[in-house]
Parts: structure tokens; sequence; C-alpha cells
């Protein structure tokens, strides 16, 4: 019987700020980073699993502990019986009767416990010598639901539902895994379209995407109108008619704003329009939604919890769900939105790129077509082409389309050297860049944290 | 000029769960807590200001963190001037290019915004030699206005709007004021409403709220329909026809449950149902709210960001707009929402109790009644008889009603001694309840920090 017996925490962070690859309207600065968990079990025979929260940089240390106080909620128990309620285990994390207070769902104590989810995900994966994706295929309907949190969900999708679904799934299964596995997965780029390229440089990037065959390119807008209508002008005479384009706004608008800003984008035949407007705002969307028909709305990289994506759905505020497997709680609560998405008939396109997002997600993509969505109808999974080095089982792209991944696990692991030379703040990567003077030297910090009580002081307490 | 050189962060948690005061249907075993925090200038001509995080218990530390995270993004610069610009720092704390990927609005990052907003509130107010709803009080409309963070508002709520609403609260201004300073404001009282309280205890308890004068009694509900029933009678009868009474279901129904729940309460007269549902689901409580009218629907305790509320108003899903000192971003955002809840027409009884709820949030509500609300139809204060002793300028209710406070700053101080004495885990109190056995001893964490990178280790980066 293996039990798990330490869980490392590292705090890992990529100086991407420095030459602001990922940055956008919002995110001007981002280092991407890692809230970095390996759950160790004491059988050498057990594999490690590995999780962690994405962060932008600040914040990660957050993270980081919201990871320890959740794996503090672990039970010291059977990890083949753990393993075998991910569902329970699920639930007893996210719904904990005091630490849902930060949230309750939504926030980094929600991530966290996403963070945890995945690594027992990772070892269960790995103990069955499967990828992820294949291991949620093989599972049984009555198997799968028990993963979800029903829990303020019925009004939009029961266990039956959930049910009815994942059983019509069964139904050519392995054809379509044999598909998958032959054709790989459609891909869509947001590489060439990030703000502050010169013109030059994103044409070169745009058509090269569409030599490389890539379903989709993605435009970061919301800067400035002349500058979008110039680069989506060019991109479209670029691309041709009949080619996918996006554009992604990264939450900047107003609503009404958003609806006058897209009026004047609209005849450049935009595929969907992404985060729009603040995530949370449901209502909202839902008006930008009806005003820009038939252009498409998309949004969730940045939403609470599933309870949103119930009510993005409810409102017919959406077209395209996008899930994230780090502002979620993780493979269960990514599994509840892909069925919502279901019910409603609405395709999933997850959300990727940051550092090792598109390791993960790809996996529920999978799983959504093999089993849940059943259609490539709108299905894609966006790719970016960065930091996936770290990582020991990288995605692999071809002629546009993913591969599907054949190694144990969920793709969570980093390279221990990556791991080592990123670590925050005094890693020899960090170290090296401040001698450079390339990152400034922390700042002095003004925190005093409260002194400890003197071991001599007594008080009589009369609770 | 004076600066600030120091933030003092405590981690102090008061062990609430022994005798389960303030537990519900969700909340089962609060350690009422805060994430402490004192602001502390170079001059010792100027006041510290205070502010803090409640939390329950475990992920206090989490909290605390979280607050050292969001001090380290204040300016370091003249603090008269940070003063006079309080919505503008808070906007920049709230809106941290990288840390705003934990949320964005939401969760204990946002919640720490919130603390250190309130301490430089705190500072303010003791500095005027005002107390902070004096202060907000004999503020500007124009001056006002500057505190709100219009973003993703403005489809409910303008700039012009808040103005026009802050003129009209202009007239008539020191007459609220003489008659709050002679008559207090309305207090209702959740004391005698726990679950777990006998039918005796909770009898005796509703008799003296209403002959000790408050405005309203509210019962936790939703563990048991039939002792909900019962117990809801016995309160009736005690109270009679014309009292109000409310019920508190903390999230704990499905949509469709509550409806069909209160179903059956409907005929004790119920003056609101709060936290039907989950706090975020905006739709669930629109239609919960049609099916239970004219029962009111209170929510907002735990609600994510102004956001929510706007959409809680737009989708007329709520009747009592319940702030909160500590789930949002400060006051700042609770005037955010408190001018949203005017331009809807609803009135605003924010949640008080937990540690210290009580003390900062009846500066708001005053707020309210003299300049925005100008009502007090509808309008009342929480209030549980608990925890007080540890405030140096504890809320006072005379005859069911709160006194209004004329300490200068927020009344967020606690006593020194019970910062000390209650410091987690190592405050005498907390060791006491130890070798008392009343509390567990901790476990021994399963968490290794990742070893730090061997300072001899070098790599050159080519970033």
């Amino acid at each position: 019987m293996a039990r798990i017996v330490s869980a490392r925490i590292s705090d890992v962070r990529f100086p991407t700020s420095l030459d602001a690859s990922g940055s956008d309207a919002v995110n001007v600065d981002p280092d991407h980073s890692v809230a970095y968990l390996e759950l160790i079990a004491d059988d050498p025979e057990w594999p490690s699993g590995f999780g962690y929260v994405f962060t932008q940089g600040r914040g990660n240390d957050l993270a980081a502990l919201a990871i320890e106080i959740v794996v503090g909620l672990l039970p010291d128990e059977d990890l083949e019986r753990m393993l075998d309620h991910l569902g329970e285990i699920g639930r007893a994390l996210v719904h904990d009767s005091q630490l849902r207070w930060l949230g309750p769902e939504k926030g980094v104590a929600h991530m966290a416990a996403g963070a945890v989810v995945n690594a027992l995900w990772d070892i269960k994966a790995r103990r069955a010598g499967l990828p992820l994706w294949r291991l949620l295929a093989e599972m049984e309907p009555e198997e799968l639901v028990e993963i979800v949190d029903f829990s303020h969900l019925s009004d939009a999708l029961t266990r039956e539902d959930a049910l009815e679904i994942l059983r019509a799934g069964q139904h050519g299964k392995a054809d379509r895994i044999a598909e998958l596995e032959r054709d790989g997965f459609p891909a869509y780029t947001t590489g060439p379209g990030w703000l502050g390229f010169s013109d030059e440089k994103m044409l070169g990037l745009v058509r090269g995407a569409v030599e490389a065959g890539f379903t989709m390119i993605k435009m970061k807008v919301a800067g400035d109108l002349a500058d979008d209508r110039r680069r989506l002008g060019l991109a479209r005479d670029a691309v041709g008619p009949d080619f996918r384009l996006a554009i992604d706004a990264n939450q900047r608008w107003e609503v009404d704003e958003a609806i006058e800003w897209l009026s004047h984008l609209h005849r450049f035949g935009l595929w969907w329009v992404e985060e729009p407007t603040a995530p949370d705002d449901i209502l909202g969307h839902a008006r930008i939604r009806e005003a820009i028909a038939p252009t498409r709305v998309a949004t969730g990289e940045a939403g609470a919890n599933r309870l949103m994506f119930k009510q993005f759905l409810q409102a017919d505020a959406l077209d395209v769900v996008q899930i994230d497997m780090s502002h979620y709680a993780g493979v269960n609560e990514n599994i509840a939105s892909i069925l919502l998405a279901a019910k409603f008939g609405k395709p999933v396109v997850p959300h990727a790129g940051g550092v090792g997002l598109c390791e993960l997600v790809q996996h529920l993509s999978y799983f959504d077509y093999i089993v849940v969505g059943r259609s490539l109808d709108g299905r894609m999974l966006e790719y970016i082409d960065h930091l996936h080095e770290h990582f020991r089982a990288p995605v692999e792209v071809v002629d546009g389309r993913y591969r599907l991944p054949s190694a144990p696990g969920t793709g969570a692991e980093l390279h221990p050297a990556s791991v080592r030379t990123w670590l925050f703040p005094d890693g020899p990567g960090w170290r090296d860049l401040r001698e450079r003077g390339l990152v400034p030297r922390p700042q002095p910090s003004i925190v005093e944290h409260a002194i400890s009580a003197d071991a001599d002081e007594r008080v009589e307490v009369t609770a």
C-alpha cells in the first residue's frame, strides 16, 4: 500500500517580460511562471505526479503557498484508493469548510486545488501507463460522472444528462481514436498576432502560419482602433478571404465600447472575438454577442469556475467555451465544463499558451472529441511556440496539427534543470540576469512579520 | 514629508470553532481570523493605518502573504499625496498587470488589495481626526467619484450618473448627520438563529432580541426542512406577525431546490432569503427571486467584485445589496457598489459579523444614508455580539441601534494584546489550547520547498 509522503513545491518563473513575448493589451509584462508541485509516494515503484498553477509572475509565491495549504487537506490514506476517488477528493479540496471563504471556487486557492487534482491525475495516468487523454477515453461513463461536481449545476446539467452524453459517446470511440492518432488535431496559432510586432514581422509570421498548415490565426487587438484596422486589413489580404482570422481583446473594452469598436472590424471577416470585456460579465457578453452576430464570442481563460460557464451558456453569451487547466480546479472542473458545453451544443476550444498550458490541456480536447463532443466542427487547440523546451514531453505540432502524445501522464513534468535554473528568486538564471543588470535587484521589503510570541508568556484561555 | 516605511503583518486567528459560534449550513467550523496589516509612517506625528482580510481560519496565512505582495506594489512616495489619490492607488493595486492573473478582481489577492486600501483610508481618517463615515460624508462629489473604478461598469453606472447621485446627496446632509447622531442606525441580529441551538435557547434569544429593540432577526436554515419549519414557526409565534424575520441559507441549495424548499417556508412571512444558492449564480438568483416574490433575495457577502453586483442589479436578481468590507477591494469598491445600488433603487444592507466586520462596515451604511441612499427604508446593519472586545473602538449598539462612532479612523485596530495572544500558530492563546488538548497539535507537513539553488552553479542565459 503506497501513500503520498512528500510534496515538493517550487516557485519557477521564466523571464519572458524581457522580450515582451506573450504581451497584449492587458498583460503588458508577463513573466510566465508556474507554482510547481511534485507529489511523491513512499513506494519507489510508484511514479511522482506533477501539477502546477500558471501565473504571470508576481503572485507565483502566493500560488505556491496555496498549493501547500491544499496539499495539507489531502487525506493520509492508500494512494490506490485515492486514485479511485478523484471526484470525491477534488470536491473535498474545492469545498473545504474554512478555505472556501477565500472564494468560494475562485481565485488562487481554487487554482491550487486544480494543481493538486492534476498531480493526482498525473500519478493515475502514469500508473496506468497511459497518456491522460487515453485514460479518460477508456473510463466508463459511470466512472466519469463521479469526477464531476454537479453542485449548483443541476438547473443546467444533471448527472443523468452527463451520463446520457457520455454513453452516446461510447459509439464509434475506437474510430475516433484511430482518426486522431492518424490525422492529429487541428491547431490554431496566436504567434503572429502579438501587439508590438512591426507590420512586416507580423505579415511574415502570418504567411508562415498559413504555410505551416494552421487552421486559424488569432490577432491581439484593442490597443488602438487605427492599428487594429490596418493590421487586420494586412492580415486578411495575406491569408485570403476564407482563412479563419480571430481577434483577442483581452478584456479591454467596456460593453458599449466593444460593440462600437467591433463595428469597425466586422468587415475583416472575424471567426471570433475573444474576451471583449471583463471575464465575469455574462450579461455584457450576451449584449455584445447579440450586437456582433454572426461573429462568434469566445471567453473562459480568466473565468472563475464552472458556474460562470453555466450562466454564459444559459444566457447565450458565448459561442466558444475556452476551458483552461489553470484558472479552474483541474481536470475535474474542466470535464464539467466540457459536458456543459456539449449539453448546450457549443464547441470547446481551450485556452493554451503561457507555459505548459498546451502540454496539459491538449488531453482534454482529445477526450472531448473522442467521448463527448464527437465533432471537429469549430474545434481547435491553441498553439504558441514558446517555452515547450522546458517540458519532458513537449507538445508536437506537425503541419498545423497536434500529434497525440503517447507518454504516460498529463504532460506537466518540467525538466529538473529548468526548475533549478529558473527557481525564483535565487535560481542561477535569475542571479545571472540580475548580475547583468537585465532585471532589477529586489527592493528591500518594508514588511515585518509579527514577532513570534514570547515563549514564556502564558495566558489562561477561557474558551 | 512622510512615507510609509513599514508594514507589519500578523496572522491572527480566534478559536471560534471550539464553541461553533458563527457556524451555519456551510461554514461548519469557522475560526474567525484576520490577516492583519499595520502601515507605519516614518514620521511619528503620523498615525498608523490598520486593515485586514477576514477569513475562516485556514488560508489566513495565504491572505497575509497576499497582503505582503500587494504592499510591495505601493509607490514609495509622499504619504500626503497618496492619501489624496486613493482611487488611483486602489486601481493600481487591483489591476496590477501580473497579479491580476490570479483573479482578475477576485479571490484572496483582491481581498488583500482591500486590506491595503482600507489601511490607507484609516491613516487618512485618523490624520483628519475623523471617523471614516464623517470623512466620506464631508468629501465633495468630485472627490468621491475619483475613488470609484468605473472600468467595465459604464453600461450600468457612469461617472456622470455617480456625480448626479452624489450631488443630489448634498441636500439635507447636515440634517441626516444630526438625525443619525441622535437616533443611531437600525440594527438586526443573527445572534438567535444559528443552527445547532436548541429550540429553547433559540426562543430565549429571539425574545431577548425583540426586547432589545432589534429591527429584524435572521435565522440560519437549509440543514433540514422539518427543522426549518419548526424553528421558523416557533420564532414567528414568538415575535408576532409584524416583526421582520429573515432567513439565510448560506449558498446551500440548487436553484430548483431553493424554489421548492422556500415554497414550504413562505407562510412564515420572511423579510428576505439570503444566499439561497451559489454566490456567483446571477441567473439562478433571478429565477429564485421571480419564483418567491414578494419575499426578497439578499446576497453579496461572498461575491467576487463590483461587476457581479452590476449584473445582479441588471438581471433583477436581488433586492438587498450585501456589501462586505473583506470580500471586496475595500472602501473604494464598496462605494462603487453603494452607487450602483442607488442607481438601481435597491437598499444596501451590509454583511457583518465574523470578526471586526461590524466595526468596519458600519461607516459605509452611515455614508450611504447621509450622501447616497438618503433613506432608511429597508436599511439596517447586521449585528452579532461576538469578538468586539478585541477592538480598540468596538461598535456600540443600544436599544437595537448602532451608535455612530466618533473615534478617528475606520475602526480596524485590534488591541495589541489580542494580536499577541492569538497569533497563529504560536501565540500563547493557541499554545495554551494545544497544551490542554482543546485543539490538535499541528501535523508534520509533507511539504518540501524547492532547495535553493547552489550558489556556485552558473548558467549563461541567452534571453
